[in-house]
């Protein structure tokens, strides 16, 4: 492991997916391994770096996160894309272009956990 | 149809993909139709959306491109890309984020074929 | 948008989904973009074409979702193509055809779908 | 195995696919096997059910093997298709409903396909 | 129906997942259809063939189960591949391959399932 | 980066698809990045780690990348099964599970890049 560069991942996942969060997933015997290799490769290796904002970094992830099809991963990078300063407005015009490239149904599933994301923060202000 | 929002597309889709690329793909009565609702829903009433700008849409779709695993369409987007904007070392970070979260064969793929659309580019210049 | 193509895709998605889904997802400031472009783009002008009966557009979309792996939007096509007159046994054996193109996992799971969607019709009559 | 499901899934799949095709497919040690499961699964126990007509199971595979991003499959079924009875037209229309369903690039890439083995049929008359 | 293969398949499937989950497969006038075409290829034809053993048949389902994203019938094969011998500690090895083949919202989703599976199965001790 | 998970890396890497591969991937300035990425972090943080075989990894790895569609990977991977210790024999039985849990399609594809990458093999011998 390279000391620096997993410090930098957690200040970044930290930053983007909230305290809390990161200490939930911090990991146990058998999912620890997966967390740290998250940390250093996925947010230290890869979000650390300079070329991207990291607000497009999370525009990016909305889409791909869209069409892989995983609701939970989904909804926390709604939140995710929120603290990195991608507007709702921009997350709806993601999504349509979602329904063009990989079909309605992802597009309408998408819409559906953005909503819920959007109200369980709305609830907890 | 929708007049405006074909013509409107037509325009958009011109811009991104050079006249050529469109002269090419008008269709006949085999693909016409499905030329024309490109054009139409795709170009006009998707990407003709003020929401976001051209360059931003872009970059949503290498990542989408990518992860469906398409590389006839991959290589026009890249070519789109760079016309919007979009620069070689841009391209590199999403394709890196692909690496993260559609796994290394997408990303190893994905830079291939970008590659080939540079060489492309630079041969024709 | 079209308003011809627009009214004959809410018509055609009235049919096929029941009034009462049409007026649940007509979407606010948020999804009624969406919705507003699968009305007019999916239900006016291609399930509104004439090249292929109802029946036939239900059946390849039963498939088609399978694959995609979109549960919430099964259970509706189920629905729907029901409405459209696709026997039960029809689905089954579009369903059996999704074991051997797609794997057993996608047919197990589309017939799990098939069988809740089947109940609550059969509880709700 | 069983020899009765066996046979008439070879039946099924000559006229399906075609005698030359089904010889060339016929394996060795390595595929052998796969060919064998191949003929007495999908062909014999799927296609040989009585629930659907073999155009209809024909355009259910198009839809799915476009969506399974399967270009050389595709093509066998775009011949098969034709052999079934489906029409250059209904392809179309197959591949449009793609188009809405499982995204642009899905269906760009079909209509290539299907324009491509149309071509070769055109040219070996 | 080749009732040696169908019987072979039975075995297989009730070692690998049980006879209570067998037994609630049945299947029904719906569903029978598929049961029994599982059961006698996917278990009989293919989990009954001696080129591999039980416990590596299991690991390569993790892995593909993990990507077609079938959370159900992963939970399933988690339950299936302890009974084939695979440890707690290599199903987070799979996993982690799985982060670096298909990305890591695929992985993450696997270590969760993989956590329910393992927690039903403590609570049933 | 970590030079010793680098190092490491690098050495499976080379033992597994060897010498002239990873020197023609060596990359330059646009896709070194991604290159060391996929050293450290795929070969030497996941590859490296003790608690699975080679062997079974590449298994893994032929049946992932038969899911995931990437020939190129695949033939790739198959010629690094063989390095491995995968013989032919268990590269079929892994293929033909695939076509039950992924698809025939998916099957076809990959006996047909396991054939060629094996008729390559046998050439330079």
């Amino acid at each position: 492991m390279d000391q620096e560069t997993y410090d930098k991942g957690r200040r970044i996942r930290t930053q983007v997916l909230g305290e809390s969060y990161v200490r939930n997933t911090a990991g146990d015997d058998f999912s620890g391994p997966l967390q740290d290799l998250v940390t250093e490769y996925c947010w230290g290796a890869v979000w650390g770096r300079d070329g991207l904002p990291l607000k497009t970094r999370s525009m990016l992830n909305l889409a791909m996160i869209a069409l892989l099809n995983r609701p939970h991963e989904l909804r926390t990078h709604v939140r995710g894309a929120l603290n990195n300063g991608v507007s709702r407005d921009e997350i709806r015009e993601i999504f349509m272009q979602v329904a063009i490239y990989a079909g309605v149904p992802a597009a309408v599933d998408s819409f559906r956990v953005a909503r819920e994301a959007f109200a369980d923060l709305d609830e907890s202000r």
